[in-house]
């Protein structure tokens, strides 16, 4: 843990007392966002201190020139950004022609931030005395509207707290925006049109090379003690700002507020030339519900999500206080109403790492959706990837893969590749594996096989080809092998057959073909269109088999486990207890060919094929490997914790799997990592969910049923969880004396309970102590 | 091959007739340099088509903020660049009011260039129509003076072929230059003061950072049919330009000529504030010599190099000019004069590898400098490395080593690293075993011991230092094992026991320790003072012998060769001559995963320890590992060719020697890489030198003797050259009946021939058939 000023609280996000120092840290853990939009939490009041502006439109990117140090062949030559859009929430305010900055104030206290995870909306609050002597309070509310997503709200109050003032705002958008990370300094947008038209105004952008066509857009109007004034403000315009300038006469004591209502239309939404026109009438839906109204369809809309995606623990306001912050975050990013799009690591919460999706949303993010939004969603998710299948095959190609063989992007915001480190974009080939596991999880899990001959099935004969076509016979093993990849374990590059990427090839291909079987024998026009449109014929699936079935996969008779890679252990083997504290985190202290020889582990790598493939080993086999790999682990991604988490509930180490949850859940909040002025880990927090719901609830898939074997921290009370199986929705509730299952709807549901059936009826409680 | 526009002449480089598209390639090969400075063979003239512009100035760099996609721990934030310095040769010509520019006449006939390595001259001529329709004729002669090195001079004719005419000559010098490869597109240079003063103009710059103060200088005067004509110049400034300008009615057929004066002088040779008095006696002392002297000077400078460089081949001139084009270009670059001074990749032909040194200089460049030249040349080269030790070592701190463990750069100018890909930077760590060995070699070569007590020694206890902790034992091997490396052959990267690299850390260590106890024996105060500046201990000793005396070496018992690294057997074992040719160079078609799982060997790697420590094998060794090795060998290094073409020739493999012979020789010249417009390939013209002395001639120090294995391909008549063994000179002339050797001066000397003992006494011939 390395900062702790978050205060604890069961639902809401707090900071009390202002430190500049936390500026752009508080920026990123307050951000807001409704799926379609998202900002950081950067003041609407003008601030000379150091911060990180972000504005960020879902689906927008721009593809930037790609600038790296030393070339290599299939590198892609423009990669996807995720980018800073303009600017709707800036409000210059001045007292007495003086401005408001909380970099120049004389005094500022009771400075606080609350962001209202229940009911959706950000709040910050202060007294400062400016610079000018003249005391005020200021109340800001923000939200974004889950009501209308093309609308943000702001209102922004003033009080002046020792004389009588002049008051004025200077509500503006700003289209001159810029990216932190431009590889070329390169304008990513351009101004078309800017527009005011007395108290709405309107800038119209258009991103380069992409085209997205953007209306920025705001409506403002002020109030005195919640008293609409009918004053017109006086427009200026320049070239990429649009402003309003209001002033007012304020009392001591009497608040002045602006109301902003602000926000984009989109060209993926609208036609390009009436983004104006859905401004407007965005606009005037907005001004006929009126400020209150919304704020309490914002409150409904968020009560609707915790309905179903609620966690409650009992007993320990820091582990409460995590899990609903993961999983707010994860649904103010993705809500899985739009096909076209995904769940960006640091969703709209920061720039980094272009491009919107990684193997992240498969392996960690689809469960968490499944389970707490109709099946609907991940079916979504999973169309995502077979609309990429094409540009897959392609970008397959550029490394030399022929025959319709798909190598899925490392990241991508359209289908294309937008990474570009050798051994990660060409080795950490292992993603390919996750789309496929997807599909399995899909229909594990929803008992939906539609989605399997109607699409998934071409996506599984990409990704076998490829692992056919990728692994070579090796005469002096006398078996397959896959030669220079990177595992999930981003601590070792280039390494031959590493144990994980072996192991899901081999999955791949079986379960290709054991579905391309199921098709044959069940679908029979599905079967005929997609052998005829991928080309493939039955003498081509042997040879596929031939390499599955004589994978070599590395193991230690020694240790009686199968290693990570070949060489494992020729490594200088010290547990991560016994390296010097002042070593870590290694990828902040060691250079980078230190820590590739050295065995640390950045996140479940051998571990993860264990949580994947849970039932193909026996719980002895994932303790000899648990045990062997954990010392050796040093969680430095977001994504380590919740596995291990997951795997020692199962193994009944409460111990570990409880510190393991407290840092996936609060990874960001108490920024373990060092880093979260950038954004938050969006999908890592994925992940804090399974570390419950699979983690401690134990809930499993088997025999197409749901197996709960719950299990509870000490430091709790008691947990709960919703999930949605199939449609029926089951409440699971564990204290640390019983296990209550409480079903909804109409129909009965059999479920396993530590191995035993249970059949629960609706609106009874099934307890057991 | 990839270009054959270059004639076949025994002493010179010639091109003819005019090529737009070979401009940039030419530019490369017709370079000029003395050692002090350089330059490509950019036109004097302007020239609007595409072309590389390129000055520089040994010694004088900048160290360019670095820029990489992702950064890693350890890299430098600045490194040193190759300079394009102001340029001094630039003169505008008007004929009539039409610039010259051979982009834009209406025809060029009788286009030349010529490189004239015997006398060190550059001279380019043609016959153009200009887009006003008049003809005239251009001449230009430019040379670099060996005789006074901060000069250059450039006599530029224009003769008008078929009318009177006006002629306007605008010599200037442009401080306002860019460097091609810059990172941030930064100002290099600060420009301080431009000055002219009547026929002679001075730019003083400044560059930033470094703070290398260079005055630029030229002196100009005009010829009418070689008749010194008084007329004065007009000067112009402006903030970057200083240009004088000249004007002349010159009638049909006559000739008027600018003769101009130029060169840089330079803060690192005297008092910044006596740049432009240095300069003005430059020009005084070339003044008063005039043209004609300095180029009689030039050509003799040139006769001394090549009385004692030059290696004769008979029978096979493309050949022939190959050999001497490689000696030239070496002799270019760097004379051995100035202990600061380093021989680059590119020497002054280019920008490319910011950084003047590589283990080339070791491993390739300090043999010929070492046969060619007074030893002192190679002990001058010795001690650049003794000189950035401490340097060695802080880098070394950098990536976590300690107690003075020294690791070289793998680029560097001042001793401080610049290079940023992790897995050459930081891993390609067997280039502190070739600045050992060439410690090894200088003492075998010349028998001059004393070099190690007084400096080398504490260079051999850092490298061995660094090899004990950069060695991991391997509880699962028994045996101490490196790690994460790459070796020579960059086409593997972050491999496990390298062999090569195994090989040589072990080496370095015993070849520590011998020493230590020679200087322990023989030089008491040397060693007390060693132990004492070293903190060294015999007990630290025991501890480095205990990782050599265990090192682990991969071995194949099936083929009965030591392997590249482990796992190297685990690859797709197609050859070279199986692999479709539409696929290569590899490098240019292949992405960077494919390459490195790939068996594919960029340049020598196992046979380069082969190369290095030939004694310690039998022949059937060597013969075993070069069958097995070359046919992977794509050679796609400039540093390949010449190792295997010595390798076969000592296994009588004459035709793949002479194969291999002709593309080291001719890299450049036919442009093999297909990349020589970038510059030329200055290191890798040593191993050309190599694979004729030590390949056909069959060189070898044995028992502290000169020793000669001489054969012949059957392409040739006959091949001759020379080396100064202990300031002995014996020139060894070989055909295809008899062996003959002459020796200089007045004592006799005892060589091997064939193994066999023979005196030779001087005047005399010793000849064998």
């Amino acid at each position: 843990m390395n900062q702790d000023y978050i205060k604890a609280d069961p639902w809401s996000i707090i900071e009390e007392g202002f430190d500049a120092d936390q500026v752009k840290s508080s920026e990123s853990l307050f951000s807001i966002g409704n799926g379609a939009m998202g900002q950081r939490a950067n003041f609407e009041e003008q601030y000379s201190g150091p911060t990180f502006q972000g504005s960020y439109i879902a689906g927008v990117y721009y593809p930037d020139k790609t600038r790296v140090g030393w070339w290599k062949n299939g590198y892609p030559e423009y990669f996807a950004k995720v980018l800073n859009a303009p600017n709707w929430i800036g409000i210059n305010v001045l007292v007495n022609g003086e401005a408001v900055d909380l970099n120049k104030c004389k005094s500022i206290t009771e400075f606080r931030r609350e962001l209202n995870m229940k009911e959706g909306w950000y709040r910050r609050s202060f007294v400062a005395i400016l610079s000018n002597s003249i005391k005020i309070q200021v109340v800001s509310t923000r939200f974004l509207s889950l009501h209308i997503d093309e609308l943000g709200v702001i209102k922004y109050d003033v009080t002046p707290l020792d004389q009588n003032v002049t008051v004025g705002f200077d509500p503006y958008l700003d289209s001159g925006i810029t990216n932190e990370d431009t590889n070329w300094e390169d304008k990513f947008w351009e101004t078309i049109d800017v527009k005011s038209d007395g108290n709405q105004s309107f800038i119209t952008t258009r991103t380069l090379k992409t085209n997205f066509y953007v209306c920025t857009y705001m409506h403002t109007s002020l109030f005195l003690d919640d008293e609409k004034l009918s004053v017109a403000p006086v427009g200026e315009r320049s070239a990429t700002i649009a402003s309003q300038g209001y002033e007012a006469q304020v009392n001591q004591n009497q608040t002045i507020s602006l109301l902003k209502y602000g926000g984009y239309t989109v060209s993926t939404n609208h036609d390009k030339y009436e983004l104006i026109t859905a401004a407007r009438n965005t606009i005037k839906e907005a001004v006929s519900l009126g400020y209150q109204v919304l704020l309490q369809k914002q409150k409904e809309a968020w009560a609707h999500i915790w309905e179903m995606a609620d966690i409650t623990i009992d007993g320990d306001v820091k582990a409460q206080q995590g899990i609903r912050f993961n999983i707010f975050q994860l649904n103010q990013t993705y809500l899985g109403t739009d096909a076209r799009l995904n769940i960006g690591p640091k969703g709209f919460t920061g720039e980094k790492y272009g491009g919107s999706t990684y193997w992240d949303t498969e392996a960690y993010c689809i469960p968490f959706y499944m389970s707490t939004k109709d099946q609907q969603v991940a079916r979504t998710l999973l169309e995502y990837r077979y609309n990429h299948l094409e540009k897959a095959i392609e970008n397959a190609e550029k490394l030399g893969f022929k025959n319709g063989a798909a190598l899925y992007p490392m990241v991508t915001m359209n289908g294309e590749e937008c990474h570009n480190e050798w051994e990660i974009t060409f080795e950490e080939i292992h993603r390919n594996g996750a789309i496929a596991f997807a599909i399995f999880n899909y229909h594990r899990y929803t008992g939906d096989y539609s989605y399997v001959p109607e699409k998934g099935l071409e996506v599984l004969i990409g990704i076998a080809r490829f692992w056919h076509q990728r692994a070579n016979f090796s005469t002096s093993k006398n078996q397959y092998v896959i030669l220079g990849v990177t595992g999930p374990n981003e601590y070792e590059n280039n390494v031959n057959n590493n144990w994980y990427t072996n192991y899901l090839a081999k999955w791949c291909i079986d379960y290709a073909v054991e579905n391309l079987k199921i098709i044959e024998a069940d679908y029979h026009d599905d079967f005929e269109r997609i052998m005829s449109k991928t080309d493939l014929d039955w003498s081509e699936v042997e040879l596929w088999q031939e390499v599955a079935n004589n994978m070599y996969f590395p193991y230690s008779k020694e240790h009686d486990v199968y290693l990570q890679q070949d060489g494992f252990l020729d490594k200088e083997l010290i547990t991560v207890v016994d390296l010097d504290k002042s070593q870590r985190p290694i990828n902040q202290k060691w250079s980078w060919d230190r820590i590739l020889r050295s065995p640390y582990i950045k996140q479940a790598d051998t571990l993860q094929g264990f949580y994947f493939f849970e039932d193909h080993f026996t719980k002895e086999e994932l303790k000899r490997h648990f045990d062997f790999y954990e010392p050796f682990t040093v969680h430095e991604s977001s994504l380590s914790p919740c596995v291990h988490s997951i795997q020692a509930a199962v193994l009944g180490k409460m111990d570990q799997a409880y510190a393991f949850y407290l840092r996936t859940s609060r990874l960001d909040l108490d920024d373990y990592n060092k880093e979260v002025e950038e954004g938050l880990h969006i999908t890592s927090m994925a992940g804090t969910w399974m570390s419950i719901v699979e983690g401690f609830g134990g809930m499993r898939i088997k025999n197409d049923m749901l197996s709960f074997e719950p299990r509870i921290p000490e430091e709790w009370e008691g947990y709960s969880f919703k999930i949605n199986f199939r449609n029926k929705i089951i409440k699971v509730s564990v204290t640390q004396n019983d296990i209550n299952f409480e079903l909804e709807g109409d129909q009965v549901l059999t479920i396993l309970l530590n191995g035993e059936k249970h059949t629960i009826s609706p609106q009874t409680l099934l307890s057991q102590d």
